[in-house]
């Protein structure tokens, strides 16, 4: 069982990016499930709304996940909770949150959960994701074979030890959030693939997709400062792809990183 | 002109690497100035004392850069104020901060200013390091031939925003203090080299370097929690290389990995 | 029914001020019940032991509650689990946490609930503590004539929140954790006492509680800097007493402050 | 010398409290100078724009001071540097920022300086404010026979340390920015008035003066909710008077607090 991940797709160039490469890569790579972090997709580079959704989908993507902005574009209030392939983090509180914190896709006769899940240190306090997950995981373990979590979250820290925490428990969790790859794929001691961030999809000339310009004139001068997706310059695509044993163990992890210093070779 | 950057050891493994690895990667690599970020290099992943600053330089270092750890083995003032290898962040506040947040370095008759900075967001609110690595450059551009930045800093955008915003200023500018090796080497636009972050040397198996166990308890319970380096295991080392010319633009630079997933090869 | 309580009792001077002044005002205003935070009562300003518990209960307390500094020191966990008068905040998260977050306590016939709960803002992680005080209420509320709350929090909204969120479910919510006492005790519109916070007990010419000039080196040099309970000048007492029906609705709330610019007057 | 302060004016309950109390408690308290935070003004809370800020300036106020909300109202850039009375923080970064820190108002002869400075404990990274102030200070407090600081900061902490830190430079110095009074007015040993929180002037029934209902929302959700300042019920106004001897010394320190509660009583 092989997965590709693709990280958060910025604004329209992360779209062009993922309509450019997606289908290729699916080609090349023959995942049997692709999963999209999809938080930052829309224009503006907040939310989603249903034409960058199907687009994303129509690229070749099974199941899109998010993240902290994943309310930012009130569009998806009208459409997450009539699709089972939109998630969001499992751990928002209360009991009325739109949409659903993972969803069990069939692949070959196979389940595999796939589960988005958000950290707290240096972000919003949403339940805790350590029992979250423990609670989510002691109802759906036994039903399914392979078990994906995409854990959004801001520090190193936290996504290191929520994946040493769910080794053996799960086939693979990856970072998303900081819009940088990190270079340190592995198969954790008992079987459970980890990448502490898959890095963006977008703009390459750009501070995290946003205009340089605009970000360092708030560092320099603390005032107020609308923040813009970067249109101009190249893209950046950054993945990973993952190989899942019969048995929900992963045997394999390597990343994706395609920009224009790096372009895309088979 | 060839850099070689390691960055925050971590403890006893980490010292171990450094002595077991440096040597080899100096005799691979010929660089002409070696850099090592030494804030976690006690046996407590605090700080730095003069027994393994000695160790550090003995094994091959030529300058040690630290972080928001400088202070935290009070043996450091004992000797910071004697030596010029080893540098704390620029940005502390006020006219009495012991020590330098900059040294030049003559190497074949040119000189490379390596400056040691410190971030703000989610980090201690030393001064602005925008205004204050302006300030140094005005005094010493005109001064030297090549300028490294080892940016001690949280976040991906404050470290892309200010490696942009120093871009072609300065020769190359990296960052540390997260731990973990990111994937996003380039050569931006004006000739500086950037890394987001260099990654750490020490244990391979805790979290950040510190003992997983007493890290989840931490984050499941919120209780008062002793952090121990990691003792046990494998190590890792994480650096870069950096090509510069002479008129101190990069041409080059790569990611140095080695753990046991990823043993070294020349 | 009155009820007195005192906010956070910090360092020997706090103790001395709970010697010296809570059995005269127990005299003068003759409480039903006299609750006590007791968070930073040992001499170095962090948790509690059994030497002080005992000296705060001999002076007159019923009940002492705690805050985010409840197991700084060790001692408690060797004795918290035996006296149900000592609670810590109810929120911390796990099954397992030593000590119970509220107390019922039988008052002439009537039963009260003493309910000690903490806030995230710039804080711990806790667990959700809107969800935590629903599910306690839930469970408790048809059980008990009168419900107290001491609210651990730092800032004014989350602490106005609550009150809000709470009021005519509960008797009364009092703030602590900032050591200074507000002037805004008032009755909510449904019934419940609030006051944002009652301030603390203990040494007055320091910053918290806290010797000033360590505190002002820190601020100035963002240097690591040992914080020491001041130990000499005058002490402060901060306070609030509130009345409350046998329908379990408060009608009247002051504030009580005692310092040498303020002597006690009965 | 009397100094009137009030606090933070937030919305149009906000500058009806002004219009109604302003001039009255002039009338009555007879301050040489009235001082008014004006950062939450406008009817959205955010900012001010020239309408309010010429109504506030009419009920009587001599200077306004703002806080970290000084720019949400676009308006402000047009009108701030062509006024002398309008005074944003100090200790914005860079050497553009529109407006000035200070203001020095004549009165009878005496001279004083009125000071906006901004914290940073969980605001953001603005320049050390210490450092800032200390500057200033060297360069007017021989110009000036009184000085007068509101220091608009999150924690108490912040606000004691400061105090105490310019005791005998200034003549006093009031927080703002929590929006609730404290009650710990005092004269500090050498001769500088000092209280942690001046409070707020608005809705008496929301929660900062924003309707409770969405703030709570936000709070049990963590989705995005707008906030809106509360339109009905009673109004609340917080205030200060300060006595100041002609060495610039204070000699009395006072709180002003109007509300449903509280009655307006001279
Ligand atoms: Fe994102
Ligand atoms: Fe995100
Ligand atoms: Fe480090
Ligand atoms: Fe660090
Ligand atoms: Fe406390
Ligand atoms: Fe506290
Ligand atoms: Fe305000
Ligand atoms: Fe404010």
């Amino acid at each position: 069982m092989k997965v590709l991940f693709i990280g958060d797709v910025v604004g329209n160039i992360g779209v062009k990016m993922i309509n450019e490469y997606l289908p290729t890569l699916k080609k090349d790579l023959k995942p049997q499930i692709t999963i999209v972090n999809g938080e930052n997709a829309t224009s503006f580079g907040r939310g989603i709304n249903k034409k960058v959704y199907k687009q994303i989908m129509s690229a070749g993507a099974d199941v899109i996940t998010l993240g902290n902005h994943a309310w930012n574009n009130e569009e998806i209030f009208s459409f997450i909770s009539q699709t089972s392939n939109l998630i969001r983090p499992l751990n928002f509180p209360g009991k009325n949150v739109p949409g659903n914190g993972y969803t069990i896709v069939n692949i070959n006769g196979k389940k595999m959960a796939v589960i988005n899940l958000q950290g707290r240190i240096f972000m919003d306090p949403l339940d805790d994701p350590f029992q979250r997950i423990d609670q989510l995981l002691d109802q759906i373990e036994n039903q399914v074979d392979m078990i994906f979590v995409d854990f959004h979250a801001e520090t190193t820290s936290e996504k290191q030890a929520m994946a040493m925490y769910l080794d053996g428990r799960i086939s693979a969790l990856v970072g998303t959030h900081t819009h940088v790859q990190t270079n340190d794929y592995r198969i954790l001691s008992n079987g459970t693939a980890f990448l502490t961030d898959v890095g963006m999809c977008g703009p390459y000339d750009g501070v995290l997709g946003m205009k340089y310009k605009n970000i360092i004139h708030r560092f320099k001068t603390q005032m107020p400062t609308r923040f813009e997706v970067e249109e101009d310059g190249g893209g950046i695509l950054s993945g990973c792809v993952i190989d899942i044993n019969n048995d929900g163990k992963a045997t394999h992890i390597n990343t994706i990183m395609i920009n224009p210093d790096r372009p895309y070779q088979n």
